[in-house]
């Protein structure tokens, strides 16, 4: 089973399927998020893993559009705890950095350590984590990577310091696609609703929700594209799947486009 | 007076910036949204203009954490109309274009116009788009920019092909911010709401606002830092300062925390 993530082998996409498929799992490392989406539409791929939040910078917005494009269906969730590491050449220490390399979101994570310990370092982006340490290794002693313990690991590199993101409970969700997964007794549903765009409209679609014990952990808006200024909801609300018929049926009858990106398993491990 | 922006001189938000203060007016250019926020912070600027979502590309989550952090006034918004050009030196025509310069958003409002015109052009991303423009007016024919035709004008550039964004209905929503200025009769406020993360707390939210006849013009999720997998919603309401106090007065009772971001005339112009 061959399994697309974005990024590279070591990445943060890579310690999630590893938690999910076990170690063993081949992987094919995508550059883009939409890369990944082509790899399963094209059958190039079996299964795929996206990050879709970050607990500290929210969701990223990018995997949300492609989600409803492309419609492959969403069978499982992975929280993972993100814990950046400062990761160089061997003989490479603290003193010697003048260059930090890794993917915007995690310089971002560790803007706190970088401001205090390595002010003068210059900073570049890279599109992976896991690249930045494979990249730095060709380099020299006045390079180094933000990345993970398991990105230092499989490059053979030094983890020069651990744990420097800015916040300790940084975790990232992870979504499991797959087209041809079937998952029993689902008790969670990533769902879009369109409501009517009248004044209360999204008060009153909710309240199907609430009425029905049905608890919704997440609610994020989006654009739609063409109507200037008027948005569709992207749901994940945990519900049995008799609930979750039932509560569909009710927000058609109000007038609510309801898309199901899928049903599956809530997460009970790491938060 | 002098207003802070995000970029340079002929950038979108320098449009904005005119169509709220006049041509006349002194900008502040700056090279990130922290930037625009520490200029006001510390005085170096009198007011900012900052890009608060795209109709096609959705919220800009920086602007909205760098909202809950600096709490300086909203006092205005401004929704303006994107048109993205190409740009290059008089010589330079589609033809001889091999690399494409721009801000990361607008070289994604354009991806099909580049895909099916510049297939093979390299794309390179820079902190805006008029400065984009600058920087290939020193290069030469085979490198282009997209930005205004507000900077082509200002930079003495060419235009080789106006209007190239994937979607004609491309908008985006600017803020203005200001300590000091005094708004009468406002009608619309940003608020950041806090809910008490039980199930339900947002649907019963919600309805305060539905019941008093306060329409939701947006609704904008953002994790609360340190709690995982918790949200607070930034919330656009229009009604009447008197409409708010009383909507406000009942969230707190409801237990929510209610952060006032600024009240200030809905626009009407332009959507």
């Amino acid at each position: 089973m061959l399994i697309a993530i974005q990024g590279e082998i070591g990445s943060f996409h890579h310690m999630a399927a590893c938690a999910w498929y076990g170690k063993d799992t081949e992987i094919l490392p995508c550059k883009t998020f939409q890369d990944v989406f082509e790899a399963i539409k094209t059958g190039k791929a079996d299964t795929a893993i996206v990050a879709i939040e970050n607990s500290l910078f929210g969701s990223i917005n990018e995997v949300y559009d492609l989600l409803l494009s492309y419609r492959i269906p969403i069978v499982g969730e992975i929280p993972l705890r993100v814990q950046q590491c400062l990761i160089g050449r061997h003989s490479a220490t603290v003193q010697t950095i003048t260059h930090v390399y890794s993917h915007p979101v995690a310089l971002a994570q560790c803007s706190d350590y970088l401001a205090s310990q390595l002010p003068n370092a210059e900073r570049s982006e890279r599109y992976d984590t896991a690249e930045s340490v494979a990249y730095v290794m060709n380099l020299d002693d006045h390079s180094a990577a933000i990345a993970s313990p398991l990105a230092a690991k499989l490059y053979k590199a030094k983890i020069i310091q651990a744990d420097i993101q800015n916040h300790d409970m940084n975790f990232t969700r992870f979504l499991v696609l797959d087209a041809h997964a079937n998952i029993k007794n689902p008790n969670k549903s990533s769902l879009i609703l369109q409501t009517t765009h009248e004044a209360g409209a999204l008060y009153r679609a909710l309240g199907i929700f609430a009425k029905a014990n049905a608890n919704l952990t997440k609610l994020q808006s989006r654009p739609i594209k063409g109507k200037v200024w008027k948005y569709m909801f992207y749901i994940d609300v945990a519900c049995s799947q008799h609930t979750l018929e039932a509560c569909t049926i009710e927000l058609q009858n109000q007038g609510c486009d309801v898309i199901n990106l899928g049903s599956y398993k809530k997460a009970t491990s790491e938060l």
